[in-house]
């Protein structure tokens, strides 16, 4: 704690020189104002450091009591039951829950962050612009996804460490030749996914290829396709999610290959389908109950001005979640 | 109707050199911008010819510009891809959309229409209290379930002819003993499909069984256990979703049995995993791209006082949307 005075909202208004009903405006319904207004208004917010913190009693007033998720897609199975296990935890402690997709323009996003309509802020999205998320004067924490330029502490899974137990499985069924199914290029759990499958391959001197993805079932069978073209096929794959390592056994066995007598297959979060389908997908284990539940704890304690987890400069989650493989039925010893 | 296309407040803004929210306060409240301001406004509006819908400026002055989305379990997989059409949809009109668990108890359900958090409300849940709902002052529109208490249009398919497609597919195969898994038991989409199904079995003169159900993947593993339980096991299995049918085959294969060729199971939804299951899954296809398309352009047409689609005391929507049977692998001709 600074020993500076306070600003004030008033402040801000003299330096911008404008009203402080203007400043109001500017910070809470961003589009009420022309884009001059906003840009004086947000400098000398910048300026003074300015912090709705002196607002926090503003936003006791507010009592908007809820929470906003933000994730970059909405129909992703993955995040539903992050969703679920969010809901039930913030309304066993009196708050409700708002779920918005996290694409939905710069203007927008600005203003989540001062329009009154949450408390806290559950982020599932590490590919904002980072300008606009530490704008945000709300307690926020990062869940899943991360982004090493958000001043924000993080939860989530070593996702690093986890690829690595995919292609341990895999090495330990005999396999010698791999090959990852990559998330979107610029997506940081599939950055560093395919960077653990890589260290892990080296470390166990097993052959890596690496196809594109997006974590979708349509990409897996995409790759499942490029896959029974190559001349000399990987036996072990690991994908970078579920979806997308039940689109590769789904095609696969529609191109006649046995699963996991031809190929294994090893997917990533554990899904409910996860363990339904036929076979049955070995995969890695994220705790999405636990972590939403989790998420909320910190946010809320972040809120009451007692954080649990501190922002680390390393990007490493201070506070981790434990993943495990789990085996089923689409991995088993690579073919003769 | 003229031919003209319609003017619309951006090209006014545009023409004028200011923002659209700057039109809008010119227009609505003169005094609160600037004497140039104001009149570059009025030129431009002249120009372009704009005209002032009184609904449409109440529209923009309203400050959520945001529409709620309240359903009743956020993991349900059959919601995402309705929560991600919403979303595009509205974000083309200019709103952003939040969606909220529906079960979030009524003192906290009865604010949201009074809060100002939104200007319109998707309910995709036909289980709440009608007094509650009809207590909203919001635009409102039910979306897949409904409740005939509720003062509210709706858009959904015909749950009851669906299922007779389902039944009358199965008895083309020459199925004459069916089973239906059922929905949750208070739920109207559940308490529809099931009359559908009996009523088609009737009029098909075959056998009919009701098992318990609440849509998910177990509710369907655990009919298929107690389906492997019976003496006479009907051929022809209908469940009243794709999750719980994916779970009814999973389950029949971990038995040993072959679908289709043991048994034919039909699904409904088609959600994405339906096509990529193995044996892909016949089922009901809802469009719910389409669907949450239609429900946004409804809300948006009652925000502007022109709606599409009134309010029918018969409890039959009057924009209904297609459904249809795809055909897939999980059904087949019946065993000798």
């Amino acid at each position: 704690m600074t020993a500076r005075a306070r600003v004030k909202i008033k402040d801000v208004a003299t330096l911008a020189g404008v009203s402080t009903a203007t400043v109001s405006r500017a910070l809470s319904a961003p589009d009420s104002v022309g884009p001059a207004t906003r840009k004086k208004v947000m400098e000398a917010v910048k300026a003074t450091g300015y912090r709705i913190n002196s607002a926090a009693r503003d936003l006791r007033q507010r009592r908007a009591r809820s929470l906003l998720i933000l994730a970059p897609n909405l129909s992703n199975t993955f995040f539903s039951r992050i969703f679920a296990a969010v809901q039930e935890e913030a309304s066993s402690v009196g708050l409700t829950v708002q779920i918005s997709d996290s694409r939905i323009g710069r203007d927008r996003l600005l203003s989540l962050g001062y329009d009154g309509r949450a408390d806290g802020i559950v982020l599932l999205d590490g590919g904002l612009d980072p300008e606009v998320v530490n704008g945000w004067r709300l307690p926020l924490i990062q869940l899943s996804e991360w982004n090493d330029a958000y001043d924000a502490p993080r939860l989530g899974i070593d996702n690093h460490a986890a690829a690595g137990l995919a292609v341990d499985h895999l090495v330990g069924l005999g396999h010698r030749s791999l090959l990852h199914v990559n998330g979107p290029e610029e997506n940081v759990l599939a950055i560093t996914r395919r960077q653990g499958f890589l260290d892990a391959a080296s470390r166990n001197g097993a052959e890596a290829t690496v196809f594109p993805g997006d974590f979708t079932l349509e990409s897996g069978a995409e790759a499942a396709r490029r896959w029974a073209g190559l001349d000399n096929r990987p036996t072990g794959v690991f994908c970078a999610s579920d979806e997308c390592a039940l689109g590769f056994v789904s095609e696969c066995i529609r191109l006649g290959c046995d699963v996991p007598g031809d190929v294994s297959v090893v997917g990533f979060d554990d899904i409910d389908f996860a363990d339904r389908f036929v076979p049955s997908l070995t995969t890695i284990h994220q705790p999405r109950l636990e972590m939403g539940r989790a998420a909320v704890k910190q946010v809320v304690a972040m809120m009451q001005g007692t954080p649990k987890v501190e922002a680390d400069a390393t990007g490493t989650p201070p506070e981790r979640i434990e993943a495990a493989l789990v085996k089923r039925a689409s991995t088993g010893p690579a073919p003769a």
